[in-house]
């Protein structure tokens, strides 16, 4: 394989930058800024999102069996770098991001501007990232996403920067 | 459910655009745009590509267990349209579209600025649309990518018009 063409290749496919969250049994919480994220079908409604398998995020998302995109904002880069980080829950926050639980307990990041909330379905673990599958239970426009598309309103990956990419 | 807020969050995820490519083992060939894709892993290099399942690309890519993501360049909107229809080959064109096999058979868009060819590795089928999931085994670079980041070269739904969109 030619590996240049490679790493081009899959650096073309254009990223929003969501933060995954979760809870586990122990009520511990896990939040992790992910990019690797598609939806998958209409009806069931489906999203495929890649997890880094030795993650934190990745064993509490097993565990639970839920999890909750939130999905970034135009502004909202110091959001992402900071959870490419892992934190420690400290009461209804995390990495000084306020939550609120959602109905599976997954926490909905107060300054998300969107979120979906879903249930595990799938998951296949082959390489060094894993794939869930989730079906979207609920979901939540909390900012103002403007008048434009609203694709416009995400943080894309290339609003990290010119170098900045996560695939390849 | 808030169906709105499911419909305008799912929206909020960015696509690019790309031709789903493959041969079935009477030499038939189907060629669809696509843009539920995402990356899903490092080593292997996996893709994820959520196909409409009655289609005629998903049964062929079932039956041949190989595709070729072609990845559309900017401009390339008319083949972008193009390729929402089905077409017959022709020989080696399709659509109009010239093409190579690529290893494993599946076409390889001339007119395609990158590609990526992948071995059917898993399938979830579950909803209107079923969950492909790719191991990359070969990739090119067939265009000029230009000077920035390989993600502005890209297609993307954006593109197509300021009220198309394929997800919610």
């Amino acid at each position: 394989m030619n590996e240049d063409a490679k790493k081009s290749a899959l650096r073309m496919i254009p990223y929003g930058i969501y933060v995954l969250t979760a809870e586990g049994n122990d009520g511990s919480i896990a939040a992790a800024t992910v990019n690797w994220v598609t939806q998958a079908s209409f009806a069931p409604p489906l999203v495929v999102v890649g997890v880094k398998a030795d993650s934190g995020a990745h064993s509490i998302v097993k565990e639970s069996g839920s999890f909750v995109l939130n999905i970034l904002g135009k502004g909202q880069q110091g959001m992402a770098f900071n959870f490419f980080k892992s934190h420690e829950r400290d009461g209804d926050s995390i990495g000084g991001e306020t939550f609120k639980a959602g109905a599976s307990g997954a926490p909905i990041l107060d300054s998300a501007p969107a979120w979906v909330e879903c249930k595990l379905t799938d998951t296949i673990e082959k390489g060094d990232h894993s794939i869930f599958v989730g079906e979207v239970t609920e979901a939540g426009i909390s900012g103002d996403l403007g008048e434009g598309r609203v694709d416009d309103a995400t943080l894309w990956m290339k609003d990290l920067g010119d170098k900045v990419f996560y695939g390849g």
